[in-house]
């Protein structure tokens, strides 16, 4: 596998880092339909811990069996697929070495009181990434929760284990929390600022949902007001949210949430495109569809992100 | 011992485990009356740590003696048996061998104010767990519980260092806590949920409890009717909790509760087993009967599990 | 020296356990007036950390020093003396070898504020043990206490170290806290759990108080007269305690508390020996008599033990 | 590189520390414009975390890189650069050697809620400051505040490690927390009171702010009318600040806030040189100018330092 | 150096402590103008972190300087000089080896919110003393504070692991906190309680406050009264604290608090001489005075506890 110029800059950015993370970056970027577009799509599989199996998978009870996901990855051409050890591992021998893997290692669940809505579980350690040959770990931070500070604390000592241990850190940087109220938590100023905490922290990917033009904190408003910051569109915005992440140093994927009609999925595909984002990280709507539609949207994704579209 | 084709595809669906963990698997699920069905029955003992002494074994005043627990096991074939740390030391040199054991690593009592009843202390290690011989530590976690995410990183830990150690891990998944009321916690959504969890945690052997037809989240039951899963006996409820347990790729064992009459455990049973489910754990049922009394029970039990009744 | 029968005979119910902590429960037994027949008596002196220097020790002066409270177990032939580290360690050398000890590795005190009597402090360690030769490490729960869980936890981490290290534990196992009446403290159905609580956490010798006919949990209580289990004198309660702690499979000695009449000590010795429990611990009737008395009495207490009274 | 005699001077006032912190604080002391005076001016840029992207670089675009800032630093002749990790692990590699950099190893957010503003997550480690070759660590601790007896025990581990490392310790202090009110925050007691906190913790530089002359605890306010300590000036105000660093034998740097008029920057800086300060640490007022005004801005702040203005 | 008598008798009585304690004592009891004789004075400047600069140096500027302090306790002929890290390490080197030094390893300040001002933090560790080459570290519990139990813990750590490395332990035992009041904290009973529980916790030198005749504790009156324990004279209660020393087996040294008039500091001297107390500790009455008076002011001290007055 060699990989392309655009592949080599986008790895040129992660300056210092070792050799194995740069390794692991780039066996994904490399990876499937769009390997070495500079361009990926990943496919998560967390909702189990955070919804149980039945609002998860009942809609397509194929999708009770781990290897179903595994297998859905593989044959779409998607660059990764990310998950919680326990699903992980049910496929880590059959597949092994098939698909670049992402080991979710916090996780929340919906099981679990109000007050503690606001942090997450710690399910899996860096060793269990190593050992079931996985090429990244995932974490989510909450910024804007009490817990948000526990929580950088642990994705920092993570993070520093990892990459001396040659893997790759995937934060997902989600705004929720006692600070924010629902607007807010898909605001722009919100998420160019959760991009730019997961960059500070040293992410070498990182997820945001995409945003609305809505703008949270008085004091970020002014500043958007005052110096005309463009929020006008989905690209505009995807846009700043690169900015924030290094003037576009990090590679950023965004998530769509619930599942949507095709046309929608593929409307924010252009944006992250046009706004200069690295791609799609994309669970619910593939997997709650069946196979075959699921195979049609995700080969459509890969069109749009290779610009026919 | 030669494992049979079943217990060989049972274990085969353990992918990347440590050989040490699936032998221990493999000791348990060849052992005893129903050795080599897939099919098990387990005893467990930890009442004590619950409701004391007088309560668990008054009625039937021999079984205040750790030497009787491990006996009625033996006597009865059962596949193994679990007892907090104090208890199986208190037999395990006379019974070395005989029967695989499950160090129970963490405990409740019913002594504790309400407030610190969504926990459990950790009372035994791993390197206990390898110093009495046992073959698995079993844990239990709260879904549902305030303490339930710090409870699900003890038992992440736990597992990691008990599989690198080659001892496999039982999950006693039960939901309790702020978040459920009585209902909830016997309700199918939030069985099958629990379910997953222990499964996504990594658990080999999952235990949880029979169910209701009760739906209890809100969103929950929305999608159990869109879909029409049926829920409408025990043994299609166990099959469901199966699906949840990652399509059946993991050993799920349920608990009965109380002490009641034998045809209500019989029937139990026979649901257990139409449901595709594994086997049975069952304390009190078993040593608050007379010793008779009780290796008939479970003989019967075993027929039932061998599909003869 | 060559341990008796019936020494060797308590020894054998320590199954699994290593030759060094059966070596310090051996020198236990064989030590003193009582040594050889399987029951014990213990000094213990932990009462400065519980309520200051005067509170224990003005009524008879020469107690202030450490010395005097070594030459007294000596010179009344006692199994072995218990105190907190800075106690021990002023007298570890003059009388090293010459008694067995038992570390107390955690205290409380009459100082700190309500909230916080729930709860003790850590004050030595294992290796403070090793250092200064003592036989046993000594450790207070308090079932019924919010911090409950949590002493469990330590007293579970340390047992398993200093097991590992040939040192025996002894388990203070005082009901008290938030769920506890002053009546339930010292109601049967509490202390006889106590001690199996304290079994099952793998106490090698086990301390609880004597209790009175009061029966505190409802649950218990319906247990205890449907069963008909036999609690109406003190010897029956020593007998149902033995019961639950592990049907005598593991020593237990008894408290008495605050100073009263000698007489009143005798009949809690009776009673003890009568039920078939191994021996008392004596602090405060001890040291707070004048030092003839004191010797008076333990000769007597000796006597008993060895049913010549 | 020969070190000056005045930078000698100050590098022997640090009594008995390791040769690798003396180096790197000679590094820094000998960089830039002002090597060698024994004054310093360094760039932090941690707005970031502070306030998250938009706030921090929407004014000077160019900002959001972090080679920008590394360029910025170096192009003025300055001492030394400040940034949390993610942010120099961004241009370590360009830049490596180029300027001597300080890692900010703990970091706050205006997005968490209102009672975690009283504490700050570390964000990185010594080891990470080894790794990408910075010649201190940086670290915010909040007298006043309910956090602040944690932070100090945090600090003073790092510090430890650090300096068995050869790192150096820059400690910000900064008054915050429900002791005091806004007025407190930046009273001169209150400041002379933080820098003999950082002193005695051990820092190797002490960042402190800018005081009023507002003195905010009564028991202070007595002494300093008493002992007519004179506050009546800025340089006077610095002057104690020095005496409150163990009489000057520490290197203390002093910040502005947020962005101002380039005037009222100078006249901070004559204050800081005449109150025998030993520089700035400039962050907005820098990098929010467009490039050509920092330049200025801070070739005229060298002058100022070289006693030429 | 050859210990005396006396100095010999002392030591004996630190039975099985290591011989690096050992020598660390002698070399505090055999220092300065009462070297040899069994008492001592020690300077204590702790007051920074206390109450900040200026509030402890202002009326002495001269001592704002570190190095102040070690000459005044040379030139005075101290035994020890106990200080912060911070302030240590600011002459560690210039007079390394002319006195024994204690490093204070906690530390409290009067800028936290009441709330936090029954705890302290550790700010400086055992290796710390080491490498100043300290003899000692200092640490301050509060008994009578919730979070005293924590405090206890974290000495006993420290101090085991300090007399492991031939450190010696002074524990500061001040009474505070939620169960007491004012007069409470300087009560009879209380202190006696305070030296006792620094005994049992292993210290080697114990520091308290002088006390009043007031009984704080029922509990406690009702024993002094009983008991009639001499209280009269602040000898008297001198000789108490002795008493719950483990009768004088432990070295005791009393502070007098805030600045007052030398008589009243020479009567405090001659009631700790006479009660049989070791000495005192001594810091705000000396270093707030000027050199000459504090240096005439000790002079007298020593004099008196040689018995010349």
């Amino acid at each position: 596998m060699r990989a392309t110029p655009i592949v080599q800059q986008i790895l040129s950015k992660y300056e210092g880092e070792t050799p194995g993370v740069k390794a692991n970056l780039c066996r994904i970027l490399m990876n499937g339909e769009l390997g070495g577009t500079g361009k990926v799509i990943i496919l998560p599989v967390d909702q189990g811990f955070e919804h149980g199996g039945a609002r998860s998978f009942a809609a397509n009870p194929a999708a009770y069996d781990p290897h179903y996901h595994y297998q859905l990855a593989i044959d779409a051409g998607l660059n990764a697929f990310a998950a919680p050890l326990g699903l992980l591992e049910a496929g880590a021998d059959t597949f092994a070495g098939q698909i670049p893997t992402i080991l979710k290692v916090n996780s929340a669940n919906s099981l679990i009181p109000n007050a503690a809505l606001k942090d997450q579980a710690i399910t899996a350690s860096v060793d269990d990434a190593l050992r079931i040959g996985a090429s990244a770990i995932g974490f989510t931070i909450y910024p804007g929760s009490s817990a948000g500070l526990d929580m950088f604390e642990e994705i920092s000592a993570m993070r520093e284990e990892a990459a001396a241990k040659g893997v790759a850190t995937v934060i997902w940087s989600y705004p929720r929390g006692e600070a924010l109220d629902k607007n807010g938590e898909t605001a722009i100023d919100i998420a160019a600022y959760a991009a730019q905490i997961a960059a500070l922290l040293g992410a070498h990917i990182i997820k945001i949902k995409l945003s609305t033009d809505h703008l949270s904190l008085p004091e970020a408003k002014a500043v958007y007001e005052e110096q005309k910051i463009d929020i006008s569109t989905q690209a505009a915005r995807v846009k700043h949210c690169m900015d924030a992440s290094f003037a576009g140093r990090r590679i950023v994927v965004f998530s769509g949430g619930a599942k949507k009609g095709a046309d929608s999925v593929y409307d924010d595909a252009r944006a992250i495109r046009d706004g200069g984002g690295n791609g799609s990280i994309i669970g619910r709507n593939s997997f709650q569809r069946d196979r075959a539609d699921a195979l049609a949207m995700l080969s459509e994704l890969v069109n749009i992100y290779k610009g026919n579209e």
